[in-house]
């Protein structure tokens, strides 16, 4: 029902990992009227600081930091460009929300400074926000898991069994043991997605989501000083003096927005500011997929995969459960898959030979679509291949990134339409083992809704159909995190009474709906026994041969004098 | 030492897949003075008989034929132009010997004449040559390996457990019954490498390598009428009526050249011409690789491995082991990779991106030249990767046709110059393998001779002599066949007193000697082990994914309706 005065607005901001972007969204049905987007000027800085700070500064392997006065500028910049794309009067905007990539965490003085703003810490890489690709923190990672696993920690069950290295805890011991002149002086560890409502209203607010799948909270509780000071003693005050806060529930207001925040975004002064979110979870209502049942993949290079439940359940080798991670009242659970769309990417540029190049462009098409076109004309297994995806690890049900790819089958017959039709079908594969852990837990998946880059392949869609035997719909929105950022902002600000009520009203609609093809679900349910077989051989430990080649390239690589590019010579001499 | 008189000088032809070659060699010392090749006119014959016959015939699905008549018009070119290239007298040639691809079957009347070339079966398939690759007796084959497993046949051993499509029972099987009529004309079946011989001489002598290795004949004897009449009542007497024939030793004379064959080559009628002969058994003495111990691979599409041993063991999986069957008096084993190079250059065309095309034309190089360069300059265990080298099957130790190609560990860093690396190395340990199985059953290996096309991929040879951890000799003729051949017929002309006497002085020199270094094969033990634990995974019954990939292919190949190339439809209707 439309309101019967001048129409209501809210505006969502999302937060990727090179830039941030806004959307115009109309309270009564969603509509998505206007949008704006800015680079991040550092994006991400993976070698060096950036060029003003005092000295050159080089950074270490899988570090991955970023400049958080970069989304302060996305407020000034994408926000107003979305409001004059929409063509609206900003005094009807009634709130706004955010989302941001997670776990991203940035060191701050009590009044939210950014550490690196300081004098004398702009030099300091562990002065700066810590993206959430941030893999530096690995080893600390390892030793968490393992005195956790020692302990038997009553947590870590909820997070699948396994702790990431991109969580809050690996990336604040890191920081203390590499940096403790910052740890000491910083006096709070905080979660980008909540720094930029701070930034917003002026009030520090703990999100829901992030405090419980990257901060380890659960049932009110983090985990003990006494397990803190195991890992080192100078750690064991690290909840109580960095990170505990009060925490914002999902769909509540973090406060109003500010008069120097109302300036950067053109926006009115004091309107609703929603708690933060995370761009995975924050799309489940923009989905209209936040009904428990209702499995959202967010597919690009990766996928993450997000569903509610009534209940607490312990599925394997899940990312995490946290009561009202996505929703506010549910359970909210989340999968992944390390690499998909970056396997496809892979391939195609590593694997596809010329004349496909060519056939592609004389067709007009890209060879990502020219394969898919003649993938499309094979019968199921017609190529006679299995593939497991797990090039990039596996992120869920086994939670071991140094698990590699495989393709099997291969004969001098083998077209690279095939293997690229076997990795799509991996990766399908995949989604059906996360489902099937999900349903073997107790947490029944009966629809799947796909967000992301990827659903514009019908081919993929279904083939994922086909493979998990569900229902699969895609959804319009192009935008759809900072659509689901606008629908908090409307439940922020009192337009509707709950999440639930507001995404019914303002979700996106479905783009395409895919059936399983009764015939096509029989002849992958003998490509995914073949699957399984081989998953659980190479992801089990009946073959550690992954492991060990991993270890043997990284001694071959650390082995080779860098300056000697020819390190093999045969006893004939030197190659030519 | 040089005769005192004029120089004598001995022909080698050897009978290839496309074409025939024929070298003029020095009896004194080997040296190779000139050389003729002559390209079948009928080529190989795998859709339709020759445009000649009566009417259109297609053939099945892998039928290959060839026309004998091609092959008197290698006597005929290419043994004059040698000649000529030479610069020789022709009245100086003492002998004449050759060598066949096997095996290679034609069915003749009493007098040798082929049956495609009598007046009413033209048009009928089965009265031409069955070339080597000639696969379509395999349902023949599997009802002789079935039936000899079932009677504990003490012959099958000898083959390693299995008998091949390839050879001569199967294909007389396939003959008789398919063709009864063309089976009953026939007066005999005939290898090629003695049809040839009977050709030149006007004799008809079953030479002892082909009759071992692909004629069942052992300890004198062929597998009995009551096996025969087992497989088919009307085979009961083939060996009796077909088959059976008098035996010639290698290196003895089957004859002398007729007056009709010396028109044809321009050579002095009545020199020797030597007993029959294989390609890769015959290269044996022409790479000084005749003693036991010695195993010569010929290495190019597939490898061939030949090598002698002083007594009688059983190999599991060899192709074959028989009495005189490499060099009279001991006995010659044989074993084989039916993927090597076809393997490599499978990869080149399907899986090397434009990029790599342009750098090497930029770089002056071949792709393979270029990938291999890139793949020189890594060190061992540097790409994480193990393949197995299974894209054609595996020939020997496994004697498996249903295998196929496995690549594990690949991860989004991956390249092409990795995966080519490792499959240079899975063929490395594909030999490897081999030559364990030869160790293990009583017939050490001490020295790996390599002939062929590949041997001049320096970083490949290399790779071999790390694997096997022995020495790794080439050798410099690139005729060696025809070398080999040359060297029988200087033994049947009386020159030398045996093959192995002849080998010495006739033989060609080593070109490269590659020593296995020893931190290599110490990096290459680790990286067997794991290839030894795939290699039993996937090939000895533990995981039959390999044998139900392909059952699942041919299923999905035969439901497909062929005038409908696009099979898989979405539910969101036709893909683009």
């Amino acid at each position: 029902m439309e309101p019967p005065s001048a129409p209501q607005y809210v505006v969502g901001v999302d937060y990727g990992t090179l830039s941030g972007r806004a959307v115009v969204v109309r309270v009564s049905d969603g509509a998505e009227l206007g949008s704006g987007v800015f680079d991040y000027p550092h994006a991400v800085m993976t070698e060096n600081l950036p060029p003003g700070a005092a000295r050159h500064v080089s950074l270490g392997m899988d570090w991955a930091l970023q400049v958080p006065h970069d989304y302060r500028l996305v407020l000034a910049h994408a926000v107003p460009a979305a409001i004059r794309d929409a063509g609206i009067d900003p005094a009807h905007v009634i709130g706004i929300g955010t989302d941001f990539t997670a776990c991203t965490m940035i060191p701050t003085l009590a009044d939210g400074t950014p550490m690196n703003e300081l004098a004398g810490f702009a030099d300091r890489p562990h002065a700066y926000v810590k993206l959430w690709r941030h893999h530096a923190a690995q080893p600390q990672a390892d030793r968490i898991n393992d005195l956790a696993r020692a302990r038997g920690e009553a947590w870590l069950p909820r997070y699948g069994g396994l702790i990431s290295a991109e969580w809050e805890f690996a990336k604040g011991l890191q920081l203390l043991e590499e940096d403790p002149e910052i740890y000491d002086a910083m006096d709070h560890w905080v979660e980008a997605a909540d720094w930029i409502v701070w930034q917003l209203t002026g009030n520090y607010v703990r999100n829901a989501c992030t405090a419980g799948y990257k901060g380890l909270l659960q049932d009110g509780s983090y985990p003990s000083a006494d397990f803190l000071a195991a890992l080192n003693p100078d750690f064991a005050d690290f909840i109580a003096t960095k990170v505990d806060h009060s925490i914002g529930r999902l769909g509540e207001a973090a406060g109003t927005l500010s008069a120097e925040a109302a300036s950067w975004t053109g926006l009115p002064q004091g309107i609703v500011v929603a708690v933060g979110n995370v761009d995975a979870h924050v799309t489940a209502p923009a989905a209209r997929a936040a009904a428990p049942g209702q499995m959202l993949a967010i597919m690009g290079t990766s996928t993450c995969h997000v569903m509610n439940g009534n209940g607490l359940r312990e599925v394997p080798g899940m990312c995490g459960v946290v009561d009202g991670g996505i929703i506010d009242g549910l359970w909210g659970y989340e999968a992944g898959q390390s690499g998909v769309g970056d396997i496809f990417g892979w391939f195609v540029n590593n694997g596809v030979p010329p004349k496909y190049h060519d056939d592609a462009v004389a067709r007009g098409l890209g060879v990502h679509e020219y394969l898919t076109e003649l993938a499309a004309s094979q019968a199921i297994g017609q190529h006679g291949l299995i593939a497991l995806d797990w090039h990039s690890g596996n992120r869920s049900v086994l939670v071991d990134h140094e698990l590699s790819g495989v393709v099997v089958g291969q004969t001098l017959a083998s077209k690279p339409e095939d293997t690229y039709r076997a990795l799509l079908e991996a990766t399908a594969f995949g989604t059906r083992t996360i489902i099937e852990a999900f349903n073997g837990a107790g947490v029944p998946v009966t629809e799947f809704v796909v967000a992301g880059g990827l659903p514009k392949n019908k081919l993929l869609m279904q083939i994922y159909a086909d493979v998990i035997g569900l229902p699969l719909r895609t959804i319009s929105s192009a935008q759809a995190p900072a659509l689901g950022s606008a629908i908090h902002a409307a439940v922020a600000a009192g337009a509707y009474s709950d999440v639930q009520g507001a995404s019914d009203a303002m979700g996106a609609e479905p783009a395409d709906v895919y059936e399983p093809i009764p015939e096509n679900v029989a002849a992958y349910n003998a490509l995914f026994e073949e699957y399984t077989s081989l998953h659980d051989y190479f992801g089990r430990g009946a073959n550690e041969v992954m492991h060990r080649l991993k270890a043997i390239q990284k001694r071959a690589l650390s082995a080779r004098p860098a300056e000697d590019p020819k390190a093999v010579k045969t006893t004939m001499g030197a190659l030519a």
